[in-house]
């Protein structure tokens, strides 16, 4: 017999399936040079090491590498994140500060989860992170995007908002902003702090792609460490492995990190234990430094091919940024120019990015597209962006 | 700063933190013996094999065992998943009708915000799963409990509600339940079949442990693969490892599918890859059935020690269900008499279990209590059961 009613939750109909399926549905041609993923380079993945790892733990720990776990993660984990953002980053967090997550992905969900209520105030970058609008949208908050400028979030507009508007919480990429790849600078920073101080919202600094710096230097978070207002994310997706799913929330703020373990112990339980001992066991036994540096080098290399080669191949009017870190950049078209239009002729030439549209929460058609550069070799990135270029020429 | 109004969504305030975890802080003493975790036997963990599979998945298929992946699965592991239900369970279902989740419990967590709106009617067992319950409560819906019996849900009782309300979600484990280690019969099954057809209900049928049946025959599912309303839920967590957080939804229901393919896009993108991977070269290089043969046998011998010995040390006016499978048994103490009361006294006895109130919605001091006897060697399990068993004669 057939469902004759729908079963599906007013939630479920507000959480349309992500443009980015769709996209990367168009793209299953082996021909297709792909800017638009955002896939670490298969060279951040220290196969032999994790695989000796593997062999290491099941021999020193056993069983308990297999058996079911505390919902906040591996206690020795969290130890060695807590020490290196203390050294990294001057602050005074400790374990239990610390809630080991199914990728960050899962730590905005269940932020996202036990905070927003129907109708709440969301601050939020334009353009900002799509994976969090997504995560956001399901609780169905009322979304404040402030413009993000090439040194953070536009200060002016966003004093407006707050005067206005009681934001609950806030979502910034501080460093290597995706989809921008944009970094705060030290003034945007103090001035994020000083203004969550004086309006109370919680701010979550999400910071996937900070230790891929190769320019400039490493400034401190905005909020992060300071404050119980303060909830910094972190992963080892882009420096370890994507695969493994393993991410951090780090808060001094007590009743949201036992609502957060609540509400992931219905979630999942507790994240995969088996990888929280292989990362441990890497981090203890390797020279975790030296490994993101060579990342490091290559992105920074791979990042100036994709720089020149917009240089040499791409028309006047069309302006892009330059990151000091990450693994995007974000392209600027002419006026009105529509990049989701772009994409469809940039497929049959052979030549994919991802368009603007799905990093903002309302404005279609957007004049602006990403660039992923961390996954192509330098030669590659070049024969693509000639290939959109050469587009770009014939439609601007 | 300190926070000056609270963060918290209505739904977060909405979930207190669990009991069991309560429960859990309350025995950390290795002078206990405990009966109320819920772990697997580390025999159940094929440490070598596993072992012997993470190096061939990382031989075999390089940096794909660590890269991001796609959110349903790794489709070889689907089509084994498949292929096995096709041939134990007569069932006609494809790779396509299943998502590999973090864990069952993160396909309850999934289905139940894709699908329960605020005060949505939810059919469960009484007394029922409490991590479904904990997930469930999380959207807020009406619970509707109907009493399980030995042969499964009372389905008089269960008519007369599906006559009086809406029913949108029903929640089963038909196979050696968790608390009761009750399995429906062939009778009830088909009852509740044909209610699902005429009341037009989604059914999740959960079956963690029905590969552990060590006494009689497996039973086709009620409504499992027969229709769009139907949603099995299984699990490599009693048969494999429960770190690895791997667990699987079976639907026809490509409307609820899609739904859930996108909540778990925000959930956790997918879940750990290389724990898919091993897990399903473990499966086509080993003889899983032989492995899990040793499982039922083990769990039949440590149930029967349980057994046994409360006959020999229990008072008089004290029922106990006889599990043909699983990890638990449910004890009824004479009536007005409470579990939790109980609990404080048995943990100053060293001897702990599970009081029977978390399985319940609103019942509170309730008279049964849940036994597990997979994680303790027969002979400790008689000690265990001597001790309750003379607090029990003094306070009977």
């Amino acid at each position: 017999m057939e469902t004759t009613f729908d079963f599906l939750s007013k939630q479920a109909k507000s959480t349309p399936p992500s443009l980015i399926r769709a996209i990367l549905k168009a793209m299953q041609d082996d021909e297709i040079i792909s800017f638009a993923g955002g896939m670490p380079n298969p060279i951040s993945f220290p196969e032999k090491e994790l695989t000796d790892s593997m062999q290491r733990v099941v021999k020193d720990y056993g069983s308990k590498v297999f058996q079911y776990s505390i919902t906040a993660g591996l206690p020795q984990l969290r130890e060695y994140i807590a020490e290196r953002y203390n050294k990294k980053y001057n602050l005074d967090i400790n374990a239990e500060n610390i809630i080991i997550t199914t990728g960050s992905q899962q730590a905005v969900d269940l932020i996202a989860k036990v905070t927003i209520d129907k109708g709440d105030e969301v601050l939020i970058e334009k353009p900002g992170y799509l994976g969090a609008i997504q995560a956001f949208s399901q609780y169905q908050p009322n979304f404040n995007p402030v413009t993000l400028e090439n040194d953070g979030i536009n200060t002016k507009e966003l004093k407006r908002v707050l005067q206005k508007k009681k934001i609950k919480l806030g979502y910034i990429v501080p460093n290597f902003q995706n989809p921008t790849g944009v970094s705060y600078s030290a003034k945007k920073r103090k001035e994020l702090f000083e203004l969550v101080q004086e309006h109370n919202f919680l701010l979550i600094e999400d910071d996937p792609y900070g230790e891929l710096r190769f320019e400039g230097e490493a400034l401190p978070y905005a909020a992060g460490g300071k404050t119980t207002n303060s909830i910094l994310l972190g992963s080892f997706s882009k420096t370890i492995t994507p695969g493994f799913r393993l991410g951090y929330m780090i808060t001094k703020n007590d009743k949201l990190r036992l609502a957060v373990n609540t509400a992931k112990e219905a979630a999942d339980l507790h994240s995969n234990i088996f990888a929280q001992y292989v990362i441990w066991d890497y981090l203890i036994n390797n020279d975790f430094d030296a490994h993101i540096q060579k990342i490091r080098n290559l992105y920074q290399e791979q990042c100036s091919a994709m720089i020149n080669a917009i240089k040499e191949f791409f028309p006047n009017g069309i302006e892009h940024t330059t990151p000091q870190g990450g693994m995007f950049l974000w392209v600027t078209l002419p006026q009105g120019m529509s990049s989701m239009k772009l994409f469809e002729e940039a497929i049959k030439r052979k030549v994919a990015f991802v368009p603007g549209d799905p990093f903002y929460v309302n404005e279609r058609n957007v004049n602006a597209l990403r660039l992923n550069y961390t996954n192509a070799s330098p030669e590659t990135i070049k024969i693509g962006i000639e290939r959109l270029g050469a587009l770009l020429k014939e439609v601007c």
